[in-house]
């Protein structure tokens, strides 16, 4: 079934507010197994909606419109649709019953003359209620067997209503179950994960595989459609596991919900180990990072961020000539500071980087988006030297994500082969 | 002219991703006065996209597409925009020149041979050099005189190219002038913000206010739109003016481009100040927000992320007996923090953060979401308690705002009765 998501409201045109609504639904429907193809978004405008609305009538089976529901002169969803489908608004007693309730539970004493605007139906549509707010939502089916669907379009309104009530009502439209699985690749890039899948996605049908970069990670979805979950799930296996065999240790986790920083609060308190972190281009980042897992002060203490020589001399004890010899932004130096914070702290895990952000700060021979990363562990120590392309931001969120991904490489080869 | 957005990409469809860059175009059309009708999103399938082309070239007159303009076999963008128009896609010598070069810099030493599909370009078109990537973007202009602009999509790629080179460029389209000005106001919440200014948006026409709340922030952007810059101008001058009036210090800047992290770095220099941060729950994000500003090591040496008690004691000098007797969550741990973490560095100013960020950890006396934040200015030390409402993320994130605020109005306050 092709589904349709238009996002009515002049304030997504005006860039207001981010339409967080079309990611939460297309998601929901990636888990219906539902094929959405459009996402559009028109303004509180009648002749614009009314065309969204015909043209989405022509091109799919389901129309999911959020927003322009509610109480003022703006909101024009309902009447827009109503006319679009030659049908009339009616009074609905059960919405008005709700209304006059919610009222006199409400802050609000007195109920506006357009608020009984929301107590009017489409005429042969399901009425939603609305928990959240004073606006219910509707199911309304076309002469074409086409679906409706009327959404509020407040967040904390919209999402428990879809998910209650609409969210039960498209899994009962469809034929097929659908299963898909996670694969979150790091420290390789996307050309390059594309490049060795080549011949899977080329041949892909069902399952299919769908990558994806996000900030220095590569992930790729594998959904397959079946008769029933075990089906689908059995036919997602053999993909998934010819992914892992051909990007081994580069995928940190195949759980949709298990973030890279996740997996390394997991591995550090698996192995018992205690991190620290010395950041001087990322100030902070990295062990933000970590923290901001639940439950991470299990496994971090402390970190430094020393962004001057002289806090890398006075709290990670980097030698003074060093960084005259060397530079702070040094292999030498980065060595120094992880063994510094491990030493210092005692911890028997520890993260160091050195680099420069830019956009000033470049030479020739070190130029911006230099970055050195050291990591430490049980007293061995590996320095990395990368060389990160883009502006401040970018250098910074890569090197984050290159030591952590250095550290969870480093647990992973020392620890396996102890188990 | 009426403008539409084209919003390329199936991870956006699957929802894996939240559509930002759809948010920040619109901002951007808003701020050019263009009139933004229509927000597309389609995946990357060659029929469906082309017939996105083909509708937007019938009803608007420039057409932002972003997205899939990628090395890999998905990124359709540039080839169906070629065939829309029957043009021809060649060999643009100076993308492969850069192309190779980008390579040279980079940690991938060899150049996939999928790679070399960013080399090409539509015939006719203007290329537009992509300095965070490998992707170029492109300018075409239609028999019809409509404009297609074509952008990379991640948004650190997509960003600079659309501020630097396309926003000038259809600027210069505009026949009407547009100026606008930003007042950026931290402190103080949404609602309140909108409650004081309900008069003067129920009014508005010309110049008109748009407010969007950002992260514990509210921007208010005010524009007008006349014959010329001064008239537009001297239209927003007394809109800007009152707003001052209303929001007095809670205001901390009117310029577009400055952050909140930036004006305290300009502060901290203005007065000779050296700020060092003492972090817990935040565990580095205040820091990292401060050395995010370029040229922060002026003001900047060090930060201790202090997430244990032990580590609390032993770097700030925190007294074992205040964490037992108020706990690490208290202003008198937080006052010890910010003098401890002063008086150990050195420096002349100082902030320290301790609070609950949840989901665990909370109690009835000291709920998640409670958070003391202490600033210390020459000897002179503040503590301030903020409960927030939300999730460990929110709680975060607003609590660096929290801390950036308290030292800009420590500093303004101290300061300005000197000069």
């Amino acid at each position: 079934m092709v589904v349709e998501l238009i996002s009515v409201g002049t304030e997504l045109l005006l860039g207001n507010i981010v339409n967080t609504n079309a990611n939460y639904l297309s998601r929901k429907c990636a888990e219906l197994g539902l094929s959405l193809y459009y996402q559009v978004t028109v303004g509180d405008n009648e002749s614009r909606l009314s065309e969204a609305i015909e043209t989405a009538l022509l091109r799919s089976d389901v129309i999911i419109l959020t927003g322009g529901l509610g109480p003022t002169k703006d909101d024009l969803t309902k009447e827009v649709t109503a006319k679009v489908l030659s049908r009339n608004l009616v009074e609905d007693e059960h919405s008005r019953e709700r209304m006059i309730s919610y009222f006199k539970r409400s802050d609000f004493k007195n109920i506006t003359d357009n608020n009984w605007k929301q107590t009017l139906t489409i005429e042969n549509s399901t009425v939603v209620d609305n928990d959240n707010g004073t606006a219910p939502g509707y199911i309304v089916v076309t002469k074409d067997n086409k679906r409706i669907i009327l959404l509020p379009g407040p967040p904390n309104e919209m999402i428990p209503m879809f998910r209650d009530s609409m969210f039960p009502y498209l899994r009962k439209l469809q034929p097929n179950v659908f299963f898909s699985e996670m694969v979150k690749i790091c420290g390789i890039g996307e050309s390059m994960v594309e490049t060795k899948i080549f011949d899977l996605i080329n041949n892909q049908s069902n399952p299919t595989i769908a990558p994806y970069a996000k900030g220095g990670e590569v992930h790729l979805r594998v959904t397959a459609a079946a008769d029933s979950l075990e089906e689908a799930s059995s036919m997602t296996e053999p993909i998934v596991k010819e992914l892992k065999n051909r990007f081994q240790y580069h995928i940190y986790t195949t759980k949709e919900e298990e973030t890279l920083e996740g997996v390394i609060v997991h591995l550090l308190k698996q192995y018992k180990l205690k991190l620290t972190c010395a950041e001087s281009c990322t100030g902070g980042l990295l062990s933000g990072r970590i923290i901001n897992v639940p439950g991470a002060s299990d496994v971090f203490n402390e970190g430094f961020i020393t962004y001057s020589n002289e806090a890398k001399s006075k709290y990670l004890g980097v030698n003074e000539a060093t960084l005259l010899e060397y530079g702070a932004v040094s292999e030498q130096t980065a060595k120094e500071m992880v063994i510094g914070a491990a030493t210092s702290t005692g911890s028997n895990a520890a993260l160091a980087i050195t680099g420069i952000a830019g956009p000033d700060g470049g030479t020739e021979e070190k130029p911006v988006g230099l970055v050195y990363i050291g990591c430490y562990l049980d007293g061995k120590v590996v320095v990395r030297e990368y060389k990160i392309k883009g502006d401040r931001q970018k250098v910074r969120d890569y090197s984050v994500i290159y030591a952590l991904d250095l550290l969870r490489r480093c647990i992973l080869e020392d620890y396996k082969s102890k188990i």
